[in-house]
């Protein structure tokens, strides 16, 4: 399997290679077009959030100044031309040209999608990355987008997730028992498992819900995006790590009858705007989840706890049995899980060596 | 400190976002130029080494692409054009336009030229770029280079190097004492510090310096391009973690007069192309280095050794002198250090939390 691996990856290099080549061609021999694009990108976010919001502005930017004005993309936050859960279906019907969005809200739809955003235990950021970009991870997204007509592009991701707010504490895994919890997807039907009773809500109601005891559990993304929402101010424990979410890719969807209209260079524009927003969303949140931590730290009301290893196992156990649930019933699940699997054995020799022992070693040291 | 801190990533978020709406305007009222730029791009890299010289390869066909050959980039390897480390003199005298090259191969010319590839004790690849995006670190890089006439531009990392290939085990500060290594900058200067003798070679002369016992240890990158160089059947001890470059980041070094040649929809493609390449670079060693572990692990004569904390802790007591006479002959790089370290203090608090949590969590788990 590993050899196997080793020249999936290496073939995988070689075709991105020849493809450049044919594009490079296409490219230099199609004589100057110099039509224009006007297109809409609808998005789940609301206006500017900083990460979503922001990567959202600055990609449909960077498209129209690299492109000299010629293929200019109009930014709606969710709800302005369709609602936050239905930007999938206007991309694929081709009502908006593109869209800005996270893949497991089309679960509905496709069982598969999860897997495009994040599932819980699985890959955090960089392998997520190294896995879209170089394990074949990109290729099984287009597959399972193609019967919708969409082209998928990966433009961002959060890092790991906090496990959220919590107005008790979780020292057992019977703590889970009852708790009203807001928490969406696999994350959330994992927590239902542990006897948790999941409920449903968009992120601007979550402050009031939690603050009147609506609910006793939230979780949003991280400090960036927490802190403005207030939720600091609504729950005292701030549990971590979220092992619901953590490495949520966000994506880039494009109506592929769209995407056949542009010449080769804009695609091109569009292609490589979309992996450098990947890098700069990606780099915000960290900077921006280092900066606001400081903060929460600072108050004396919020204690921030991990979730005990037991109950992490005991979870892990519930998420093995949710997933074996999704693989039983659609191919193509289970061979994107075998994919998945095989990249997260070997990259976790490799993350031990490399960031973990680096990162434990420099956090943990006397010196300096 | 931090709230000056969050100021400064404020107000640089705000800043480029003004300065994307100017260039916009600017973008969209030049008329339509179609003037074509043939450049040379030298590099400091074996033909198309994986990773490195991939990268540089990748990036000047995107641009070729994305610029429907407006701007033309032939790629030279390391001694082509100029030898390996004259790329940023050739570059500063503007007889070659750009280059593919490491920050701190520039250190005799450049004092604080280290910080912007790594320095050791220092940052990973993640807050590497969200120090470089959103922390002031591409500001601090531009105001370095400004006297040499050079942009920089981040285009590429390798993540955490491995510490390197060692003939004996180091159990000991002592150990260290009388080994004659290759590894070049700041990370060699600190094994000096520590008794050992820093050798300095070319990566095509480790193999054979190794295997004849003419060096003790030598370190290059990772698995990746380790295993190619066949560094593994030199030498039986392979050390982690490389303290020495924990994130080392990638320079594409532009001209400057080259640069303001160029309209603002090229600078555009130019700049989006880079970041797109630091992603892709990251990712390709992220699995790279993922999938040669496994062939060395299953390799009975290497032994894969963690460095002990007591000798990364007293290996770090001499960083700190080094860093020390640094800072204190050159006052840009006092600043870029300060700059760099109240970084450091905030993230590793984040990434306590996120990905250190996560990671060992994960890896920990008895589940599955």
């Amino acid at each position: 399997m590993k050899r196997r691996e080793f020249v999936t990856g290496a073939a995988l290099l070689a075709g991105l290679s020849a493809c450049a080549q044919e594009e490079l061609e296409q490219a230099n021999s199609s004589s100057g077009s110099t039509e224009k694009f006007e297109w809409n990108m609808a998005t789940s976010w609301p206006p500017h959030l900083p990460g979503l919001g922001v990567g959202a502005d600055n990609l449909a930017k960077n498209i129209e100044i690299a492109s000299k004005g010629r293929l200019k993309i109009k930014v709606y936050a969710g709800g302005e031309l369709v609602p936050p859960l239905e930007v999938f279906d206007a991309v694929s019907q081709g009502t908006v040209h593109m869209g800005h969005d996270s893949s497991y809200y089309h679960r509905g739809k496709i069982p598969s999608a999860p897997y495009f955003t994040t599932v819980p235990f699985g890959l955090n950021v960089n392998e997520m990355n190294a896995w879209l970009y170089f394990g074949g991870g990109w290729e099984l997204w287009q597959k399972a987008y193609m019967p919708f007509n969409i082209l998928p592009f990966p433009v961002g991701n959060t890092g790991v997730q906090m496990l959220g707010w919590f107005n008790k504490e979780i020292n057992h895994i019977n703590d889970i028992n009852g708790l009203k919890i807001r928490m969406p997807g696999l994350g959330g039907e994992i927590m239902q498992r542990a006897g948790a009773v999941q409920v449903t809500m968009a992120g601007s109601e979550i402050f009031t819900s939690l603050q009147t005891g609506a609910i006793d559990a939230a979780e949003w993304v991280g400090p960036y995006n927490d802190v403005s929402l207030g939720l600091h101010k609504a729950a005292k424990y701030y549990y971590y790590p979220g092992f619901h979410e953590p490495g949520p890719n966000i994506e880039c969807i494009i109506n592929k009858d769209a995407w056949e209209t542009l010449p080769p260079d804009l695609q091109a524009i569009v292609k490589i705007a979309c992996q450098s927003s990947n890098l700069q969303m990606t780099s915000e949140y960290m900077w921006g989840n280092a900066v606001a931590l400081e903060q929460l730290k600072a108050d004396q009301n919020i204690k921030l706890n991990q979730i005990p290893q037991a109950v992490f196992d005991q979870l892990r156990e519930h998420a093995r049995a949710a997933i074996n649930d999704l693989i039983n019933d659609d191919a193509l699940s289970k061979k994107i899980q075998d994919s998945m699997s095989s990249f997260i054995n070997i990259s976790s020799s490799n993350q031990e060596i490399t960031e973990l022992a680096y990162l434990k070693m420099r956090i943990n040291s006397s010196a300096l």
